[in-house]
């Protein structure tokens, strides 16, 4: 509801550690109700999430229950009211882990250090997530984002990860401006793989949990196990294909959530 | 119809001009559709449509009415069902220009060849398209895609363009799949800039009387004005915006659609 008021009203858009990494009054409001309602009900439980370390809490995992929250994820687009029924996501992973993408929502019970159960993962209104059948690099449609530095050496490297998986012909690459959706469309089968340097746990944390539980894989770009303090991620509907994407890839360095 | 229904059936898929140009049956179904109706209806008109084209109907614009046809643009979105809401498109331009993509249509009566009606365009139940106020290219949302030539000269060039309008801090670049339905997002507002090379004057000739008459500006790449049969565009809310927009880009030659 906050969001959607928003949508009608113009937004104050301040900027955080680029000048693409966007923040707006709405980020802020819809984190604060998501932890307000959160803590009411679970007090002992920790919280992560994107506007909070923004303004300088700790993003630190510990053996303590967590919910790990991104309230917009996609704010250039909400900002820019990017497509015409927009591309974002609020996504929540605890307990449950649920995202919620304008009508549509994605949700399943579990942990990102369980092992997954599959076929818990829904969409919508109960029907089951599972991922596409496994395909070549040479007919994949994958999908990444460009992330927030764009120092021309950040971007040289950004570009030349794009070049390298449209020369292993690719069917395309896609930039949508929301990591958390695109992980989405990939657990609805809707993609064969993604990847990102420069996201962060709260556009990981629900989706990783979710992907599993469809079916599909959630690694490293240097092909192990995921960690989701790494502010970068490899996912697929399989094993050979993140592989793939994994040997494709050079590094970016955006540092980890739990050392800023 | 047919679209929907071919939704839910495996799809047989061809390639064209390069591995990444596809086409389906049910283009060729929707196409053959659109095709004949029109043609009862008017049957001194002329057509030029991309699946006929593909098959080597020649595409040239003459002073007879013509309509100009792509069945589905962003096949390649169909092919993979990307994303989990389908952006694709049907576009007719001709006496009526109509673009249709999931549950919404935009439409307008006129021509490129006419001055512009402005406010015409409309959207879904009859709401008039309206773009957004002009912007900086350092805060601009602009649109592109990738085009179908693979070869490392053409991808360079397009990484290249990708990367000046990056640097010159535009707030994001998003690729979608389908340059008609981004056409359309200019069309609504929902973003600053569109430019392209390597499209065909189906993708372009129905978006671009939408977007004029939304009081939008569609160019060519040089500045110049648009050639519908050119293989390129830059189209933005103003002229400013397109002026800024055609002066960062570096050409990339795709031939003209008229001479193929």
């Amino acid at each position: 509801q906050i969001i959607r008021k928003a949508l009608t009203e113009e937004k104050r858009v301040s900027t955080k550690t680029s000048a693409a990494d966007l923040v707006t009054e709405t980020d802020h409001l819809v984190e604060d109700l998501i932890i307000s309602e959160l803590r009411t009900r679970f007090p002992s439980h920790r919280f992560i999430a994107e506007e909070s370390a923004a303004s300088g809490a700790k993003c630190v995992l510990t053996a303590s229950p967590t919910w790990i929250i991104d309230p917009i994820d996609g704010t250039c687009n909400f900002v820019h009211r990017f497509p015409k029924r927009l591309a974002i996501t609020v996504s929540i992973f605890g307990i449950h882990s649920w995202i919620a993408f304008g009508d549509m929502e994605m949700m399943c019970t579990g942990s990102h250090r369980q092992t997954p159960q599959r076929g818990l993962g829904q969409c919508g209104g109960g029907q089951r997530l599972c991922l596409g059948a496994p395909k070549n690099l040479s007919k994949a449609l994958v999908l990444t984002e460009i992330g927030p530095k764009r120092d021309p050496a950040t971007l040289k490297l950004f570009l030349s990860n794009m070049e390298r998986l449209l020369h292993a012909k690719a069917h395309g690459v896609r930039v949508i401006g929301s990591s958390t959706l695109a992980l989405c469309h990939l657990a609805a089968g809707a993609a064969d793989a993604y990847y990102q340097f420069g996201l962060h746990c709260w556009d990981l944390a629900a989706a990783t949990v979710i992907i599993r539980e469809a079916g599909g894989i959630v690694m490293d770009t240097s092909g192990g196990p995921l960690d989701l303090m790494s502010c970068r991620v490899v996912a697929a509907g399989t094993q050979e294909m993140a592989v793939l994407i994994a040997q494709a890839l050079q590094t970016i360095n955006y540092g980890r959530d739990d050392e800023k």
